[in-house]
């Protein structure tokens, strides 16, 4: 049982905007003890398939420092392969940020979201995702100021949290503890309407039930509304 | 608008038993145009987190052939890197079927899944799933049969199916052509009881309401039923 | 001493065209208990040593699944290595099926053949080139009903054959179990007219006198005899 | 000509120690607007060639985040290389703070320093050994407050800074811009009786004489001894 | 035609033994213009395969200096990938010496054959064989004389040429200019008495009949007499 | 102690020029049991960001044989890894013969300098850039005669030495024993006014004094001044 927070509530959030100097779009989001750097970059060129098309592209790449963990981590180059739990994660960005984006009214241009995991206390993807939203935000408002772009390709918020079954009770946003002993570990990326971008649940042990998904439903619902608040707060009237 | 079957059916199933001679569990499972090998083999040792555990592993590997899909694909092997689509999708049919195995039951032995797409026409994920059960279950019979278990280590069937919406309606096992224009694609692992193991879903263009979801649900659970049927038809008195 | 044929025969061989749906040319090769499937695609331009040379390429690809053989294979892109035997392989399918087709008439597009092992017992590349010879005869076909090309390119049959000494005996056709305790192991590549296009053989333990390579040579002319047949029957009317 | 500093004056350092939780020591350094995060863990082995030797390791990597430069680099994984000059880089601070120890004091056992550049602007492998230094000390002091050590293996502090010829003029503690044009570019490593540990210099253009030499030399060791002082008001009493 | 020599002959050879001071064995060979160096080094232990068996293994890898032709080849390691035509080689030239071997006697130890060509003017293969068994001579010599073995395990010389058809006219032992335009490309190892250990051979233009095959049979073997008389002269009383 | 030379000596170097025949300069470099084979090519273009600058490059590559060793090093190739010293070496061959060049002179080509150690017995990265320069300025020369280049872009000899303290004694050129023992080991490439191109030196053991850093630099002054005439004796009135 929880006893440092309730079981439906999320972790204390922190957006740092401008972390970085040098890219377009730079946030260090805090999520608990979870701290993820997510930067926005702008590249003037788009993958082959979107050559002439006259449309943009948003891609992602995710990774932990070594020592983002209890025990240190070897470096992907190490052993040549691209940790398959990353690779997982940083499509998961991908796909979802991209929901966010007008791609015609992007323009023929790419944005690198790299989110990159100081530390980890459970939650980097949705941290990942929820930070790398600013950070696309940013970077957006950079192009327009340049005036690169005329209209805001951005049409909604995005935000990701967590939600899980904890010694059988239905929690939100699990720290790292919780989510090593979660009997379901579901991750919700969700639009401001609160309309779902991604699902993605998993039950190692065992399955759970309609109900059970109802009430993680309603949980991620009532979670996503506090975190894109938070967000809009960071932002402030830019948007 | 399908012209060949209803929005809410499935396209027909075949699954050849012992297709290939060498490895414990071996099936041929054909859903519409979609094939894929899966081969259930067996190895006495388990990963180094598992040693003296008493407990034992599955994990499964996902490949396509280079012919399978309309245009000719490189092998990995050529770019040195695990296409990053399969890692995502090795990762959920690992996930998924050991999801129906008791590991202390299994003992300190992995299960190797391999599926291998030998022509793609949308919905290989959940084939692989679905066909990689009845493997998996050939394996453990042997197992079973050699005197290497004494209890079944199968909790429960394991199938997959996907649910999506086209052109504005909600369908049930999407093929290629309709997956590659769907605003919404999920895949529902569940099994017997109709309880979920894993839900993923994403929605590329915009997002998708709790009233879609729940509509997905609904007709995911229909499939399941019927694919498990179809499961049970195939082994037989066996289980 | 073989018991279920002579030694001077061949295996049963069973050729299935239009196997997968979507390669120019497709098939099955099935010669004893060894299957591979040979597809042959098309691709519209030819490597830089060829670029506007006016002649067209041939390339081979070959891989077993990892289930193919009595013990499970790693995949390569586990050790990030091609296997060693199958680079040796892949580049004798290649200067092979190459040696078939008149590179000018071909124009400057390339044929890729890939091989892929779905079990092993004892001749693979043979069989890979006696059935790529099949998948290269069908994708051109095709070209030329798509009137890509208008003269034929190939220029004659190719097909291939183990002989090899067991036990003493000189035997054709080698199935693994005779092949792993062969004293010598040749494979021979011919055309139509019996003319060598390549011939590889190596004796592991010892050395092989010039009389044995001529009874050898002698098994291989009557055993490529049947097997261009074989491939003729298959084609019917259509070369 | 500088104009934020004169030529022989170093940029402000600031030493956040504890900075993540989980490494035995961690250290953010900031020089100007250099920032990087120096992680020491503690492995209980060393590498093959010390076993059963009694003495214990020290080996360093570096790795800057792809967003720490004006322009978004690649991550070596995605090209399959570790980066040369990185390569380079983490072989200085491994030899530089391996001097700091004595090997057979600390035992079998290898402390690992991670060096992350979060943000660079020029002097980052001078950063790394001088924030290296005091992650770790942080380090080998959680070992000693475990009783897994009793005498100090650290021999005497280790500091680095660079000094070099721009526009003409000696210059130290080179940032980005200046670096990029300097004609002569050296990194001195040090330790607290102002002796050389390693020294390490080059003229891309042309060449410097013995003088000029002689006088980087002089403004390296009163740039060490700054720096060194800032690391052990940053340690207090502890060592 | 050719103008130096006749078609029937072979080029200048000339064997350095003890070229380098560190291996077991180590010989400098020049054929003509082909320079390869062939070292051979001993290693107490054997492939997981052969643990336990009482039997030993030779190994062999075959690698070009870049600037070995005409034009610069990129090294191996830039690519990650090793040469396919290397590949190749250095599995002939593993099983052409290990027929050499008897196995047992040499005990539970490998030999590792390096052929490293210095400066490639045709025939590399056959030079590396060549020079390799002088190579594999001298390291047997010089565990005997340490008193590792007591009997030589070495059966019988080895020794390799290649035959072709250049011009129409049958040629041995060719130069890398008559190669490239060879119609038939031939590689014979064989033993002292004139016994095949591997035949190699392709017809990358057409075919070649069985008379074009005696008549290469015929000249290989007095060649290979030819070079395994200059063997004997290297190596003088000590076989 | 030195017995076979004055720890104030160099050892005997031999410089062959035209070694290979292919590269446009080449040289075998002997500098006591060192041999370094050094081969220059030119390419006629420039990496990506010197394209349509005008100016020049010179790249280095670096390898040892796999038996250049008492103890046979495995190849990079097999651990998919270029070895990090080889990575470092080769880094300082390029800086230090880029220095000798003016790269504007040259036009848009490069110079490939490939160093292959045969045998190495200390010194090989000296020997490399000491042979290097001969073979850089062969082929200079070579370009010249062939009306690419109508002044010569080579600014100055380019040499370089090791210095160290060996049992508490400063010498000059290390040999491999030597050199494995050092408290210090320097190297120091300077040009032929004796000014310093690249001074890189490291204590492992402790530190060293200013004032040994003094009397290298003078032992190290005296060794190239040596080294520098030999150059100019091999080149004879070439240059």
């Amino acid at each position: 049982m929880r006893t440092d927070r309730s079981s439906d509530s999320i972790r204390k959030i922190s957006i740092t905007r401008n972390y970085i100097i040098y890219p377009e779009g730079s946030v260090l989001i805090e999520i608990g003890n979870t701290k993820v750097i997510c930067n926005a970059t702008v590249e003037e060129n788009v993958p082959n398939f979107l050559k002439n098309s006259g449309k943009g592209w948003l891609t992602a790449e995710y990774s932990m420092l070594p020592c983002a963990t209890h025990k240190r981590n070897r470096r992907d180059i190490s052993s040549l392969k691209l940790n398959s739990r990353a690779v997982e994660i940083q499509r998961l960005i991908g796909r979802s940020l991209r929901s966010a984006l007008d791609l015609e009214m992007l323009g023929e241009r790419t944005i690198n979201i790299d989110c990159d995991v100081i530390q980890a206390d459970g939650g980097t993807r949705c941290a990942s995702i929820t930070g790398g939203f600013i950070a696309l935000h940013d970077a957006i408002s950079k192009l327009s100021r340049n005036g690169l772009i005329t209209k805001n390709p951005i049409k909604n918020f995005v935000a990701a949290v967590s939600a899980g079954i904890v010694d059988g009770e239905i929690c939100l946003d699990l720290a790292y503890e919780e989510d090593s002993k979660a009997e379901v570990d579901m991750n919700f990326v969700m639009n401001d309407k609160l309309d779902f971008i991604e699902i993605q649940g998993t039950a190692e042990n065992g399955a759970f039930s309609r109900e059970t998904m109802n009430e993680m439903m309603d949980l991620a619902s009532e979670g996503i509304s506090k975190i894109i608040n938070i967000q809009k707060n960071s932002i402030g009237d830019n948007f």
